[in-house]
Formats: structure tokens, C-alpha cells, sequence
């Protein structure tokens, strides 16, 4: 299935559902069933149904993400573009990943490096991996995701890796064989809640041979413009996480 | 050139040299002329020149855009991280940006989109068009991008973008012709320092069908683990800009 | 009734209950009537009452203030305490505030200008006015508080303020009467959520003569410190407001 | 000397000067020697002499504050804002303070208390207990505040104190004798740049009896409005620490 098989029907309530290719049909919470290939005949446009309308759209990389359950992963929006940017995770890129949990990322991840690019999810838990399958296929990524049992502090199997991706919370295990499965300015990335598990992971860094190493918060704050005014939201904005990257060289330098 | 060919040399003063394959030596400040064949062959590694030390390693996207000169453009990595991900900007996409300034966007955009994707910037002003060709051709991006020197708000030629991306004064005055060069789905996003430019810009959207129109603004601060304690940086967090985002439909929805 | 004659009894489920001297018993909910005496012979201690403790302090600024309904006000303990010190409300001050609302800031400020100080608060609302005095009574302030039926657009009747306190929705329609009602030096400050708001206060401020003309936002995170581990707390830190100050001076002066 | 008998003089070029009753003139940097007393005459009035210009008012808090050479603290406005609130420092207190530093919280301290309020402040340190008794006096604050020579760790002589305030490398050692000197329901406040002082303080704390235990941080953004556009200061905005405060009780309670 391409990336472009996937649609996404808005629903006037504010929700948003994720529809296959395959799929003949599709059911909307409180309105029922609907054709999906009448849906598709009108992209773009609004459909009204009864007093109810709907309006489909080729998924979007968010689309494909807000429309998954969350489950085990805290990782954002604003969390998950940074980390892509910051390890400079590119098309046709090798990237692997851990732990899969809800699969959550690994769409993000998949929508980064493209048809042609390929994403290795570890995960612990068969239940976690189950979902983060399902999910995966849902969001029209299957083609360029394996979701994997294992747990990725025994060891990453792939070499020469662009990326190594971690959501786990003791991912100071895991940097001794991420520096192994990175090839030469790699990156590792790190997504973590507390300060402790931020300082562990420095400490393993350090320990080997990386340069450009850095933590940061990402904080997303929305503007909101309306008739009465414009002003931050009022929404909250919590904290998720720091994100903790740096790229894999052969010799400690600086 | 294809992307790979591009190599950062890391100086052990912090500076940082791009060097394309075409490129038979590279000047370091404070050091001299160096061989880049012999750096090429020791890549990863810490290569000493007398008293100093040199390691090279292929370049990053972050690699190819802070080598550039800055010029006139403010928008920085993270805002770029964000634009990127908010305008679903991915593999093999084509996008329209304007203005070119000193491509240091344009370079953002091209490795999101990947060798087999387009991205055609838009610039108004010869002397920053012509900066703006030379930093794409050293970032190593000149086969996927075309600079093109003309005013965006009098119109965009092409047609079915997967994205319009502005970094301009008046973002407002390019919303009608954004709206008719985007494919359905395809995203608009804009980004400005002052509320007010938000402000006009969110009215113009409002009058065109766009669903998912958004503004954020991105805050970034760095976690300085250190011997003596762990904290926040004490260094600059000012703002940069806010950036609005939204998506062409064909008919008002919600 | 002196400040130091109002207690706050802390209930094991996290409740904040205010009691003045003058009151024989007090209700707890879900626990029911409990003898004021009783607790304050033992204030600092805990006391059971069956399967219950209560825990009795005198009440400080922040009991005296989150013990009160809120009502009308948006202004949190974050933006008072910069209000408070921005304004330079000082013991023994002399300080009008509009409007009342709740009496929530004016407490606040009524704690910094001490015994020997006075507030007076506008407010044209009969129906806040009269829950303003309520609440002020409670926390043990009236005698260093007016609360006035008045519209504050209209007039401010004192001279020689040391400060003019706004938390009404047209700030700017009252800079005029501020600069007349203030002394040489003393300060205007006001607090709006919306940007524009903001814009058209300043705009009235450059139109006088005022010095160290200002607007900030305040922004307060939580540490949260667990067994766990160490991290910004999850909890919402949405926009509360902008806070405008400035000193009038006699001539325009830079 | 009171309070209202310290001046500001406010020269052209954003300088800010202090100038006490007693001084007969006052020199203003690349102006040169100015008469106090023809000054006094001017409040809030421009006083050209040649042609520069000065502009007089009484000083207010912060004036007091920022015309104090900063010397060895880091602690800023915004923080002793949200540290005066929270610690509930109020007219009439008794306060007790370490170290004193530069004495540049100690006066913020000073202005909060009011004429019949009292502050020591504990400074090991001989030559910042000089400097910090030269700045207080500058700041009109003398008689109510005593800077003592000793090492706070060692124990606190003063007893029922309203609060004990730390701006200390190791704030924990200090919980303990905070504890005895504190008077039921007062408030220990600390002061620290790095997570681990915050979690060495904050189990110190939990090891005493103490309710409403709290960790902030207090950020503070400039709103700048100006003709060509409002927006976020994109000055620095930069981590200074973190605000610990708890109230002394006499049992654990929750």
C-alpha cells in the first residue's frame, strides 16, 4: 500500500479517521457507515450525509499519527519533529528504533525517509508490538516498517545505521550498542521525562567517542487569533520530555 | 553532486567547513590549506596538522545549514524542525518557498524532500538569489533546487504543491495565489515575528477553505549536564517567530 | 481584626479552610462543625478528629487568597507576585485597584501595603462588590480596605496614589485619570490577556509622561521532585496575561 | 535615614543613579558634578544642564536594587518577586537571609518588610558583608537591616522568625537550623541554580516537618510593542533557578 493510499475523513464534530485503500467501507462514531469510495470521489470537498458533513483529505504525516491510539508512548508532535531534524533523520535513511510501544513514532519515523527508506522498531512487549504492527499498517506505512520482539539493550543487530531512536526509560543501556550499529556521524537520540535519565545518558555518551552531543525542551506554545483578541493559549503546555542527541565518530575529538 | 558528497570538516577551535567531492583543498582558518583527498580517506577520525586536530565526517542537514551564512533570513533549526513536520513537507514532495534569502530554509527543505523531490524558491532580490544559489550548490542540494528570481505575491506558476512556504514581510498578500498553486491537502505556512503579521495573515486563511490552520510558536532551551549540576542554559531563549500553518480544502469546512 | 487573628485549618485531603478569630466553630466538608478554640491551641500540631486530621496555621498571604472564590478574576499568584513588585507596592502605600472582582488581587495587595497601608478598590458591579467585601472581611482586611461601587473610566476621586492597579477589560480608557491620580514617581500597572489590549495601554502611556514603561509575561513552571526522578511538571502552564507598568513623571523624558 | 529620603536621578543615555539626603552633589558619568538639592526641587521634572538632561524621582524598589553594583548573587527581579510572595514576606516581618552577597536581595527584603520590619542577613564572607552593608545604606535601608558575619550552616541565633531565606551553594545543610528559627507556619525559601541542589533541598526537607513544600522556576518575557510590530523580546531570556519554599509545622502531615 503507498503512502498515498491513506486518506483522513474530518467529521463535524472535530474528529478525524484514517481510511485504507482496501477499505469499502467506513464507520463514523455517531453517524454510522459510509461508502469510502463516494468519499473519494469528492476529496477536498464537503459531503454532506443527513444533517451531518464530512470533508476527506489525503493523510497528512499527522493525520497518520493523531488518528492512532497513544497508548504506552509520551513522545509529541512538537517532540518527534525536533528529534527528526535534530537527528537529521533524511529519505531513503536506516533508522532503528526503541521501544515501538504504540508505533506512534514509527509512523513519524516512516514518513521521514520515505518509500525507499526503512525503519527497524524493537520492542519489548508482544502486546506493545502488536499494536505498533496494526498501527503501522493503518497509517499505510507497512511497506517500510518491521516491528521486531526484542528488547534493544541485548544488542542491535543492523549495521551502518543513520539513526538509532530511543523511547525507553533506561536508554544509558543502550548507548554502547547504538555507538556499534551507527556508521561514522550517525546520530543518536534520546527521548527522556526526567533529569535523572538525561544525566545517565550523558555520562554513556561520554564515556564514548561522539561529537555535536546536546539536550534540549522543546515547548510549543499556540498563538490563538480571534475576534476578542489574539493571545498565547490558554491550553495547557506540561512537560514531555528532553531530547538528547549526538553523532557516532571513531575518535574522541574535543 | 548527490547529497553524500558533501563532508563537514569539525576544526578543534569549534569551527565547522563544508567541503564538497569536487574540492581538492580545503582552507581552515588559523591553520591553513589542507588535502581533502587525505581527510576523505580518514573519515571519522581525529586527523592531526601540527599542533591542531581535524575530524571529518559527511555532513548533516544542521551541518549544511549552519556552514552557510545566515544573511537575511531569522528562521533557525527549530522553527525549521517545526515548519517542516507542520507542513508535512517529506519525500519526493515538490514546494514552493519564498523568499529565498539566504537559503538557508531552502537547504532545510531539499534534504526533507530528498534527492527525487523539488523544491523551487521564490526571491525577489538578485543579490540574495544569487547568495542563495551559491549556499544550495555548497550544501551540495543545486540538482533538486531552482531559485528563481520573482515576487511571489504576483503570482505562483506552478500548480498541485504539496507545500508553500513563506518567510516574507506580508505573508497575507501570498495567501490567494498559495491557495491556487496547492494540490488539496497541500499545506500552507507562513512564518512571522510580529502578532500582528498573524493576525493578517489568519484573516486572509479565514477567507479561503483551509482546515488545520494553527499557529505555534516553538521554544527551545538547552539541559547543560555538567560536573558541577545539571540546569536550564543560562543563554538566550529570545523569540524568533511564530509560525501559521494550514491546509487547502475546496469548500469552507467547520 | 488584625491580620494575625485569621487561621487557615489544612484538612488531610488537601483542603485550605480560612477562620477568623471572631468564629466559634468551623465546617469542614465531609467531616462536619469542629471547635476553632480547640485547634488553636495547637496550631502547628496535627489533630485527629476520629479518622480524620486537621492541621491549624496562622494563614499566610497565599491561604488568605486561594481559600476565596476566584470569580471574575483571571489574576493568579504568579502574575500578583510580579504585580506587587513591579508596582513597588511598598507598607504603608496608599494604592487604588479597579475592578474588584473577587477581592482575590486586592487581598494580595492589601498584605503588601501591611496595616498602616490602604487599598481602595472600584468596582462597578454591585454583585462583585459585594462578594469583594465578603472576601476581604474573610481574610482578615478590612480595615485596611475600601471597596467602592464606581466606575474607575470615570474618575479616580484620590491624589497622590502610589499606585493604580487595573484588571479591567479597556485598561487604556483609564491611563488618563491613573496619571492624574498618581504621585511624582508612583506607579501605573495593569494587567489583560490579549495582545491588543496590551498595544492600545501602551499607546495611551506613550501619549503622557511616564518612565520605565513595560510589559512582561510571567511564566511559572513547577520542579516536581519524586523518587522517580526530577522533571518540569506535566501539569498546564497556559497564558494568564500581560502585565503593562510605567512611572509618571512630570515632562516626556527619552 | 528613611526610606523616602533616597532619590534616583534618571540621565539621558538610560544611566540610573542613586543619591541619598545627605549627599550634597552627586557626580553623573560623562556629565560630571550636579547639585543634589536643585535636583530635589525638579521631582519628576526634565532638568537640562548644558545639554544633557536628568530626570529626578523618589527610588522606588527596584531603582534601589539595580543601582547596586550585582557582585556575587544571580538571584533577578522576577525571582525575588515570586521569592516575596511565596514566602509570604510581609510589613513588619523579621526575616533572616543567607548569604547576603552583593545585599542585593537583602534590600529587595528590606523594601518588602516596611520601617518597623527587620532582615539579618548572614555573610561569611567579610568582604562582601562590607560590600553588602555599603549597598544597603546606599539603599536607605539601613535601620532595618543588620549584615552579620558568620556562616549560616553553624546555626541561626534568631528565633519565630517569618521566614529564612537561602541564596547558598548548599542550602540543604541549612534546612535543619531554618527549622528551629522559624516561628510555626514560617517560611523556608531557597534559591539554587541546578536540579541537584533543588533534590539534596527538597529531601532535606521531607525529612522535617513542613507543609506546602514547592519547587518553581519563574521565567519572565518581555512583551515589546512597537510601531512596527509586537512581538516576544528577542533579547535573552536565560535560566537563572529554582525557587524552593515550604512552610514549618510541628508534625508531618500528609
Amino acid at each position: 500500500m503507498a503512502t498515498s493510499d491513506v486518506f483522513v475523513i474530518l467529521d463535524d464534530r472535530g474528529g478525524r479517521h484514517l481510511v485504507g485503500s482496501e477499505a469499502g467501507v467506513a464507520e463514523i462514531p455517531h453517524l454510522g457507515v459510509v461508502e469510502v469510495a463516494r468519499l473519494r470521489e469528492s476529496v477536498g470537498r464537503k459531503v454532506s450525509i443527513g444533517s451531518r458533513s464530512l470533508l476527506v483529505l489525503p493523510a497528512s504525516r499527522r493525520d497518520r499519527m493523531e488518528a492512532l491510539a497513544r497508548g504506552p508512548q509520551t513522545i509529541g508532535p512538537k517532540d518527534a519533529a525536533s528529534l527528526i531534524f535534530a537527528a537529521d533523520v533524511s529519505p531513503d535513511n536506516v533508522v532503528v528504533e526503541a521501544g515501538a510501544g504504540s508505533g506512534w513514532l514509527t509512523v513519524a519515523l516512516a514518513s521521514a525517509v520515505g518509500a525507499r527508506g526503512r525503519v527497524i522498531a524493537y520492542e519489548r512487549r508482544e502486546d506493545f508490538a502488536t499494536l505498533a504492527r496494526e498501527n503501522v499498517r493503518r497509517a499505510g506505512m507497512a511497506e517500510r516498517v518491521e516491528v521486531r520482539i526484542a528488547d534493544i539493550a541485548a544488542g542491535i543487530k543492523e549495521r551502518d545505521l543513520d539513526a538509532v531512536v530511543l523511547d525507553v526509560p533506561e536508554p544509558w543501556t543502550v548507548v554502547p550498542a547504538a555507538w556499534d550499529a551507527l556508521r561514522v556521524g550517525g546520530a543518536f537520540a534520546s527521548f527522556s521525562p526526567n533529569v535523572e535519565q538525561v544525566r545517565h545518558t550523558a555520562e554513556a555518551i561520554a564515556a564514548r567517542p561522539f561529537v555535536d552531543v546536546r539536550t534540549v525542551e522543546v515547548i510549543e506554545r499556540e498563538l490563538e487569533v480571534r475576534g476578542t483578541g489574539t493571545r498565547p493559549s490558554q491550553a495547557p503546555i506540561g512537560h514531555t520530555g528532553y531530547l538528547t542527541t549526538g553523532r557516532k565518530v571513531l575518535d574522541k575529538f574535543m
